[in-house]
């Protein structure tokens, strides 16, 4: 496992190249509270990370055929003259399913908080040598979440747990997407505003 | 039910003294597309409206009950001295009161549109003549969509709905919140980043 992450493209998951986030722990633990996300969120949050640990290829297909099909997100992964620029395209499927397992498995600490605060970075002013837009809109962040939350129920059904914990398991990975997605929100935000 | 509403303080839905919103039609239906609301959506949140009508007074209930025992949220009722302002809980009581049904029932047309800009502008910079805080951080406004969508669980199963119309309901609940949560963050973007 640590092979493989070692070789996901621009996964400066706590290295020295990762970027400082400006958000304090302080800031962090009241925007938990306000999201509601708690200790038996985190433990439901660890046994989905077991249930999506071998899907995590399906989901991000799931989530690009959604992508795909709408002409104003598709344009995301395509350069000026309309091809899809495949290599940037592999290189972010990547970092995309260890996403998945980030959101599921790692404590929300400094080196998290760091690397949530270089997801908004790249999506303000992509810093890859990628040939797609550079900007993806604020509005688009936060609005695919509701496909990232649809689409993981399926994926989280396979281990065969009772509905009831289903239940539990989804809603924890919501409110934990929204935390991840507030995070991202701040660098498209005037100073002093989020 | 008309009277009522015109004697919303603020709730200027309709006038012409809403401000105008600068998200454009097409904008706003890629953003539905994004999020992927749709006509079926559209027809559970009519059903939703239905079952919440009579419910809206416990269910902002609900929602300040978590706000109060929540000290940095309590705050944004609260003045300079701590003590909170009542007569301003009780004015933007009603206008969240009528918010619910407006998410159920309101067609998503150019009107909703000016009034969900006034909303974001109000939680940017607060034009009413009340002693709290006049800037609400974006985080807390994203964040606290988690405690709307799951406390309003309870008040969508009390029409006796099976559970598959009930889940249907609360999705395109969620749903709806979050589109409603993203043209409330425009007010707190940087110009072009929305």
């Amino acid at each position: 496992m640590q092979t493989e992450v070692e070789n996901i493209a621009g996964y400066d998951y706590d290295t020295k190249e990762a970027a400082i986030s400006p958000v304090t722990t302080k800031e962090l633990d009241q925007l938990m509270q306000t999201i509601s996300l708690d200790s038996e969120d985190l433990r439901y949050l660890r046994l989905a990370g077991e249930v999506l640990e071998n899907q995590t290829e399906s989901i991000v297909n799931a989530w690009r055929g959604v992508i795909s099909s709408t002409p104003h997100l598709a344009i995301y992964f395509k350069d000026a003259n309309g091809n899809t620029d495949e290599s940037y395209k592999m290189m972010v499927k990547e970092r995309f399913k260890q996403w998945i397992m980030d959101v599921c498995t790692k404590p929300y600490d400094q080196d998290w908080l760091n690397y949530q605060h270089k997801i908004g970075l790249w999506h303000t002013n992509e810093t890859n040598a990628a040939q797609t837009p550079s900007h993806i809109p604020l509005r688009y962040i936060i609005g695919f979440s509701a496909v990232v939350n649809d689409t993981i129920k399926p994926f989280l059904v396979r281990n065969g747990h009772s509905l009831s914990v289903i239940e539990k398991m989804h809603k924890a990975w919501c409110k934990a997407v929204l935390l991840h997605v507030t995070l991202w929100t701040r660098a498209y935000c005037i100073e002093g505003e989020w």
